[in-house]
């Protein structure tokens, strides 16, 4: 297949364009280097020593005798140059990852905000808009979210993929309907995600756009078989408060010997995929299209649910590190359980990764062999979920956090200053 | 009431913004003059003449010694401008009817498809996100409409107000939930208000905005009694196949003596609602606020429901035009019935001005009155929903219609050429 990987730079990009070049696809990466970009803004770096793109390519290139294409577009705003690419390359799919994907850089400020709105959903529109006016018929796999359903809806009942099952009461009786799971997002970022079901249902229903969307869970691991093979090839590692995810920040305080950071009691599940499955699932995506005409496909990308708090046992007990809570900086609840459905990657041969299989390794081959270029300020979570408005007269501890050298938190509430202490 | 309507020189903007100022409220527009802007674009102007905003604002301060502040501000873009605009201000409520609010207009070309999502989304996400940076706790009322219901959804049950109560299976039985009625938005302008619901719902439960969606149905008239003090004051009369509405290019072409032109059969039912109640509506819908924390309270901001062929008919009758049927552009069904729940606006004690009342007074003072004005070739719809991919064996007819002397349409479809013949 010819195939499109946008956002194909990045933490899931790069890893799934190697893995669909190896199984013989022909990719061309589209890429603005939004990540990279923002890194600089915010004075980070992956902890891993990721190489330029065009090194990459190079790389992958010589070890392979792969050729992978590349494009420097930005999706949200050339949109020129998008209908011309799709024109000239004709491709049969295209894998859309090109979206601003920190929950806590989207709520960071007014401007992080309206650049996660306005890229995200001008990217996602600005390809299916060029794709009718391309007249491509390319199937669209778009990286989605878990965060859309948000947690709890349906109390302890599993989460169906994308799609649920309602009666609905009428004066002329009881009647069925099969309606996108309400949307539950719990920040800017997962909003934005949310719009884009909209999106994708419209281009579906009016246009016959192929779509499939993939709901994620947390992604952890670095490495696939493939960006194994070369350390030029090395995938990013973020760390950061903003775009490390809950994992990947708990493994490298146990590398540091830090203890682990839990928000709240930690009673928080979530639902996770090791990165080597994100690649496997978006390949069985790609060979499993929709027709013309149906409604977007949703798969559930998950493998298993942990609660932070099991997680950061799990990873205490192989290396030793202690558990520290600290106030949650997102509105959410303290703890929930959550159950989810992936029948759909299931029934198409997916084996997973565990956890309790490839935690240990991650922190060895990664977390610790990087340590020394770790910059230990920027792993504490920043971002603030709440105005200060919302805050006035809620109880809860606000804007202004600093955390002290005992590691007890300075917490700036409505001009009163709490001292609160890391519970062990 | 400190009150800043955003798209105030617009044709629902303007009757609003006097209407209010004469209940005493002070009153700020702030508007970019977009449809003035797509009106030379597209080489249109409203059949009724309307004068600078200046002029009808310092008419209206001389006739009413009520002054109306005005700021051009592009809420799309200005975003700094925006929150010093709110912070000088401080506003108790904000009316938003800046969003582009033609369907045809939103489904003409790739490039009218992408003005509309980025400018509607960002003008409504950039609303809220300076409310909250700039920490006003003013009242969001905004135009939705009632295209993000679609059609037939609940099959012939009423359209209720927004919400809908639904009872989902789970392993542990059944549950209740309350959801927003399941978006099924026609086209891209309807398409960019279902997402500005999510928007709203975002910011309603994480910074406890509160907003008051009125989903409206297709608005007729054009006079308020405030527009009618001076000819000066007068508001906008589209008739083009863009802006124009059924009802409107019906009495255009009544004035003209030009048959009506019915889509398809004309079965479709809308909803429809006078010009002078949707600003009654918007006062009500201010003064009865949702509180802090709730989430957004959903009007149905209509008053009738008619099959448009009726509406022909009844405008044939007093005036005597013929009726000529032509093939839909539009991807809807032909034919519908509609009930609509507007039980919250009747209960707050509105008083509607019904088209059997109204009709008439329309077509003598405003279509006849500066018939003269018109531009014939502008009054056909020509935008259309379906590309040409999509039709491919679909049996509709498409892409390239023109009419001939005869009245008689040439269709171009799959490159054969077919001949409709307008049925009486």
């Amino acid at each position: 297949m010819k195939i499109i990987v946008l956002g194909g730079d990045g933490f899931c990009g790069w890893p799934t364009a190697l893995h669909l070049s190896r199984s013989g696809h022909d990719i061309t990466i589209v890429d603005n280097f939004s990540h990279r970009q923002i890194d600089i803004l915010l004075e980070l770096s992956s902890l891993t020593p990721i190489q330029p793109l065009s090194t990459r390519i190079k790389v992958w290139e010589q070890l392979t005798g792969n050729k992978i294409g590349f494009s420097f577009l930005d999706l949200a705003n050339d949109y020129d140059k998008l209908v011309q690419l799709l024109v000239e390359q004709k491709p049969d799919a295209i894998v859309h990852f090109a979206e601003q994907r920190s929950a806590p850089y989207s709520m960071k400020t007014p401007s992080t905000k309206r650049y996660t709105v306005n890229n995200n959903v001008n990217a996602t529109h600005n390809l299916l808009c060029a794709l009718v006016e391309a007249d491509i018929d390319a199937h669209v796999v778009h990286l989605g979210t878990m965060g859309v359903y948000g947690y709890g809806w349906l109390g302890n009942a599993p989460i169906p993929e994308g799609y649920i099952k309602v009666k609905v009461e009428t004066p002329e009786g009881e009647i069925d309907r099969e309606i996108l799971h309400p949307a539950n997002p719990g920040s800017i970022y997962h909003m934005s995600k949310t719009i884009d079901q909209l999106i994708f249902a419209f281009y579906a229903k009016n246009d016959q756009i192929r779509v499939t969307d993939l709901h994620q869970g947390i992604v952890w691991g670095t490495q696939t078989p493939e960006t194994e093979l070369d350390e030029r090839l090395i995938n990013r590692f973020d760390y950061d408060g903003d775009y490390g995810t809950v994992l990947n920040r708990f493994l490298m305080q146990a590398a540091m010997s830090h203890p682990l950071t839990v928000h709240g009691s930690g009673g928080q599940t979530r639902a996770f995929i090791h990165i080597r499955d994100t690649v496997r699932c978006i390949e069985l995506a790609l060979l499993n299209p929709p027709q013309k005409g149906e409604k977007p496909t949703i798969f559930n990308q998950v493998t298993e649910v942990y609660k932070v708090i099991d997680l950061a046992t799990l990873i205490a007990k192989k290396t030793g590190a202690e558990i520290m809570h600290y106030p949650n900086p997102r509105l959410e609840a303290d703890a929930n359980d959550l159950k989810v459905k992936n029948d759909q990657f299931k029934a198409l041969g997916l084996k997973p990764t565990t956890l309790s299989q490839g935690l240990l390794s991650e922190v060895e081959e990664i977390a610790r062999k990087y340590v020394d270029r770790v910059d230990k300020s920027k792993i504490p979570a920043r971002s603030l979920w709440r105005s200060l408005r919302t805050n006035q007269g809620s109880g809860m501890p606000a804007v202004g956090r600093r955390k002290n050298a005992a590691g007890v938190k300075r917490v700036k509430h409505n001009n009163r200053k709490i001292m609160l202490k890391g519970k062990p």
